[in-house]
């Protein structure tokens, strides 16, 4: 068996792209290879029976329709490269080793002071990624790439545009500071966007090629995805739903402006109007369990949040008319009491749609991903994907 | 000389995607072909040189950087093929013919009743086109394609999807109702897809590939424009801005919602309370001369308008993050007393970005049309650059 990263890093041979659309889609037949590389039938055929060949790629379980002769599924083989997704969140860290069919091999959660800095992340990423590739037989440099997910805006260079979530990291420079410390190639990209990736490689979006997906958790974030591609827009901020401004002159914003949607649907706001009202601490994941109860006082903060969400939702379907919405973010897990107000004012604010037969019209989905698995899996996604590289790292070995 | 009508239809060979090249260029060097199709240098010689032959492609005036050899430009044999652009506007329709270096060989305005059918104006175009057609030697089906533009979203099926500004013309049929009239293929789009495409045509937008256009006229609409492709969404109401809702309880609107932006900074909504002010009628024109006079009463009109157009295009910056807005529409012609407070106001909106060096936000300008020129060479761009297609029409004849 062969490593596979000469190959992953080949931008322009069919081979190339054969294999990173292998690692996008952990396994695919030679028809999806076809559709997603532009590659003829022959091409691909002559590619894969060399990768074959090389111990690259295997035949995995066989694909049937219910009709006619199984389609062949495909996979890299999974020894073939490993990649490492990393989350900096709010007071912990989480650092996951995948291989090549997506499989996790490692999976690794520290928790760490809130206000811990850009330099101490990259230690503790380094420090633990070289104890989960050590039982793999791994240097950190045999890693395809390293992909870091983090709750702020980036630009294209890995700078952390603000400190909305992480007050200390505005300006930041993530390329600089991680590639000091880890020698491969390195991703970064705001959490939001890497949730996509997420939804898109293994959950509500997977086959979508176009979709917005809105994430309600401790702040509010999404990303706009379209021909397969999470936009970035001009500066690196595309797609800040949480920063969509509602009212002008409403309450101040931790981003700087006033009446973000954030101020009204946002975690960290919800959870002060909860305060109040249990006089003590509250956590989400409490403010979680009581906005279930249907507990009085949470009845009416929820669903007006929810309607505050459903009227950003409502102005995105407006501009850009996407077909598919997803809902993420742990204020999801509510369940009907966030959704519902959330679909009315969403259907009440969206342009309205005449009934024509055969129109099409936005259609609301949840995440697959509700946690913070997203985000993680959406960074080791950046990776597969080959998005948001923000440094190359050494030369990977040849094949 | 022969006409190009095969090889402008013919989506895959080299010939027909460098065809359809210089269509939408007017005028090209090599180079640019080969950026815009994808194609190989050598490819493009070969064709080019074909086409030349058979006289189908000219070399026109040389183009030179001041410094090096001078790029030749190239054009298509301005009689080798001739399109329409059709505008249906309010009390008005308006048809122009264009060659393939698209040189306007004929201009005709109409004026017409408001309240006329979608059947009187598809005479009315079918009548006017072939006096037009008639000197030029052509019958209407020798046109490569009729291009309309129309005050209203649009179903890729050519459905009008509402009747905000031609209120008996919601759910209309565009091509059953024009292609039996039209022997020729049929594209039909917004009024305000149509701007964006002549501002990439021949306007502000020349070379642009990614830009968001706000059109403020008498109702309010815009285009987002993506990779060179103006996004139609799901149903094909993209970029409706126009209704993006900014107060929930806000006044009626005519699409059926409360509180769009429309009804803060349309013309309609404007000049009724400009009529309120004077005590009598007022036309669009009048409102822009007395706003530009700086009459009080209008000031604070046009201030407040703004403001409102400065928030819409400022949610639309955070939300999608464009390198460039293009403002269009007549109550641009306003001037400072217009723009001013609209890019305040934006500014004031979108989402506060850092003073990093390096880091590119997105700009605003003003478009190049500001009446309605850019509806009616929009429909025309539409055929040139296939845009909108919704009836095929007969064969076109062989080269």
């Amino acid at each position: 068996m062969k490593n596979i990263n000469n190959l992953f890093f080949d931008r322009e041979s069919p081979a190339g792209r054969i294999v990173r659309g292998l690692a996008a889609f952990g396994a695919a037949t030679a028809g999806q290879l076809a559709k997603s590389t532009g590659l003829g039938r022959s091409t691909i055929s002559a590619v894969l029976s060399d990768l074959r060949d090389a111990g690259a790629v295997l035949d995995v379980e066989a694909k049937t329709n219910g009709q006619g002769r199984p389609s062949q599924l495909l996979s890299l083989n999974p020894a073939s490269g490993r990649c490492a997704g990393v989350l900096l969140g709010l007071g912990e860290i989480r650092i996951v080793i995948c291989d090549m069919t997506h499989a996790v091999l490692s999976d690794v959660w520290i928790p760490i002071r809130r206000d811990y800095t850009p330099e101490e992340a990259a230690d503790q990423v380094r420090e633990s990624l070289q104890t989960q590739c050590a039982p793999l037989g791994l240097a950190i440099g045999d890693l395809l790439g390293v992909g870091v997910a983090i709750s702020a805006p980036l630009s294209y260079g890995g700078r952390v545009l603000n400190g909305d979530i992480l007050p200390g990291w505005a300006g930041v420079d993530l390329a600089e500071i991680f590639s000091k410390r880890l020698d491969c190639p390195l991703h970064a990209e705001n959490e939001s966007h890497c949730g996509a990736l997420a939804e898109m490689t293994w959950g509500a979006a997977v086959g979508e090629s176009d979709f917005v997906l809105y994430k309600f958790d401790l702040g509010v974030g999404g990303a706009i995805v379209r021909d397969g591609t999470v936009l970035r827009g001009v500066s690196g901020s595309a797609a800040e739903f949480g920063h969509v401004v509602l009212e002008p002159e409403g309450r101040y914003c931790r981003c700087g402006n006033r009446g973000c949607l954030q101020t009204y649907v946002g975690g960290y706001y919800l959870l002060r109007h909860a305060e109040e009202l249990s006089g003590g601490p509250v956590t989400i994941e409490q403010f979680i369990d009581r906005a279930r109860e249907g507990r009085i006082g949470y009845r009416r903060l929820v669903e007006d949040a929810a309607t505050k969400a459903g009227w950003g939702m409502g102005m995105t379907a407006t501009m850009i008319n996407p077909p598919l919405f997803i809902i993420a973010g742990k204020l999801a897990t509510i369940g009907p009491s966030f959704l519902e107000p959330l679909e009315r004012s969403f259907r009440r604010t969206m342009l309205p749609q005449p009934d024509l037969p055969g129109l099409q019209t936005p259609r609301l989905a949840v995440a697959r991903f509700l946690g913070n698995d997203d985000t993680v899996m959406g960074a080791v996604a950046l990776v597969l994907r080959q998005h948001g590289r923000i440094a190359e790292g050494k030369t990977p070995a040849s094949l």
